[in-house]
């Protein structure tokens, strides 16, 4: 069997391009002892993906030149040599950008097409539904009647925090991109407000939509947008550094929020996390999820592109605003 | 009866100079119903104070141009028309830079001279003293066999947060400018290893002092050694903001930490604090400081400095690393 594989050829300085990756046919490797061989039918594109491309330390190790890209992605079991698993079974995890992944059978969790399509498992139900839940209810503490701000609120973290906070009773502020990413998000989403980055100055906008401050700031993207939020924070308000997808291509650009010690006026605190951490604690933001797509208040928005060899064009529509809710290629 | 006060008479720009203020004689007030006349024993001089010289929101209202400078200080009860005191209580309050104040009594705590005298009541038993425990073990949520850095570690606040924290079963790191500080800070204070800013770039060195990484960082002065311990965090740290005194005088200058996102990478918080806040808590604090006092595993260290006149060029002292421990000006 042939297998098409996205490699990575070398490290990109600023924006990945065609450059960046080897895409080619190679022999499909055969499943040794423990291992698994996956049809590999949908796959997730991550803002943390160019983080993982460069060298250094981070919270997971850089990905090697010349290996397959890693990514979370969703499939069929072709072939099975571990008993948790037999053909036929549809499974989700790190399988990388690639047609057919052969993995160990540990690494998988089952997920269950009566439920959700593959891309669904990849988005609302998966990783970044997951990222959502915890970063708003654990890290952020949201509470009933509490002001919540999100930004990328078009994007497949933020659209499903908007509707989190709106569900779990919050007031909710979202900062996206454009006319129609702002109408998704408080027409579909249900945000009280969407502020357009790309129409004005954020932060009159912003100090205009929350009179009483805000209470959880969840930031997806840093920069101005977060000196912003940063200048309108509550008593007592919490920071949820979810990532920082504006500095994600030019890592000299970042700079920290030149108001931090705005966090000592208010008392507030902003904080980091890794949703990994939160692994046995999965299936209780799931059951969550679940119940809000089944109420109708919770709506999975995702985005589809076709082609594994589309892989590096549709890779950088989340550095440039290009899509809107959860980026999946079906390779 | 003539007092002498410290008054505002300009905003600053940059260090504050003889022309921030106007020191002068006038007659002192009489106190009315529920005032106290307290003829002032020693002012604490605090690097807050830069902060409440410039206009603009804060934690607390700026000190209005004309007003007597506003400053806690400790005294000892002239007269009194408010049950609570009489003549010769000894006192501490918001008194201001003054060698008389009229206050009001409820406004007023008492303290008492046979515990320590006047300089130690604005020291680890007052402000400085309740910052550092509430910053450590409340906000900093310290725990026995973790490592604690602390800069400005032969200040007040700093000063007995290494105490504290090596009181509490915790690695200390103290960084400090100069030999003769950071001998203060590891021979006096017990702290484990103390970095010396002045001699060289502060992030090597403070690498090879925390091989285990940065659980508890209290932060006083912000700027590349906040940078610094950022890029040095343990898993789940703990960034206390308790102030920022290297841009205290040019507050355009302040920059948020660059590498912010190692919060995320490390799951950690950055937190900042008022210790106002915790008033209701301070006899929890001051019983700990107490009982370290008495058993010698704290020492108070003051700086004191006489003659009201010399307030401005005292104050400054804060502001060059001029003062070594609790700086107390004697009127």
């Amino acid at each position: 069997m042939t297998n098409r594989t996205v490699r990575l050829a070398r490290r990109p300085t600023g924006l990945p391009g065609p450059e960046t990756w080897t895409i080619a046919d190679e022999p499909a490797r055969e499943p040794a002892e423990g291992e698994v061989l996956v049809e590999v039918k949908a796959i997730s594109l991550d803002p943390a993906m160019r983080g993982w491309l460069d060298e250094g330390k981070s919270y997971i190790p850089p990905v090697a030149l010349g290996d397959v890209m890693r990514a979370n992605a969703a499939g069929v079991v072709l072939a099975s040599r571990d008993p948790r698993w037999k053909p036929g079974d549809t499974v989700m995890g790190g399988m990388g950008v690639q047609r057919l992944a052969c993995v160990r059978g540990r690494d998988l969790e089952p997920i269950d097409l009566a439920v959700a399509p593959f891309e669904r498992w990849l988005g609302v139900l998966g990783m970044p539904g997951m990222t959502a839940w915890f970063g708003l209810f654990d890290v952020g503490a949201a509470q009933p009647g509490e002001t919540v701000v999100v930004s990328a609120a078009a994007g497949a973290v933020g659209g499903l925090v908007v509707q989190l906070a709106k569900r779990h009773g919050c007031r909710v502020v979202g900062i996206a991109g454009g006319p129609e990413k702002c109408r998704l998000v408080t027409e579909r989403f249900g945000a009280d407000v969407c502020i357009d980055y790309k129409a004005g100055p954020v932060r009159p906008a912003l100090a205009a939509a929350v009179p009483e401050g805000i209470h959880v700031y969840f930031d997806n993207v840093g920069g101005e947008i977060l000196e912003a939020a940063m200048s309108l924070l509550a008593r007592r308000a919490r920071v949820v550094i979810c990532g920082a997808i504006s500095g994600y291509n030019d890592f000299a650009s970042i700079r920290g929020p030149r108001n931090y010690l705005n966090l000592l006026v208010q008392r507030a605190r902003m904080e980091g996390f890794v949703v990994w951490d939160y692994a046995a604690r999965y299936a209780e933001a799931r059951a969550d999820i679940m119940a809000g797509l089944a109420d109708g208040s919770i709506v999975a928005v995702e985005d589809v592109r076709h082609g594994l060899d589309r892989f590096p064009e549709v890779l950088t529509l989340l550095y440039t605003g290009g899509n809107t809710g959860k980026l999946v290629l079906v390779p």
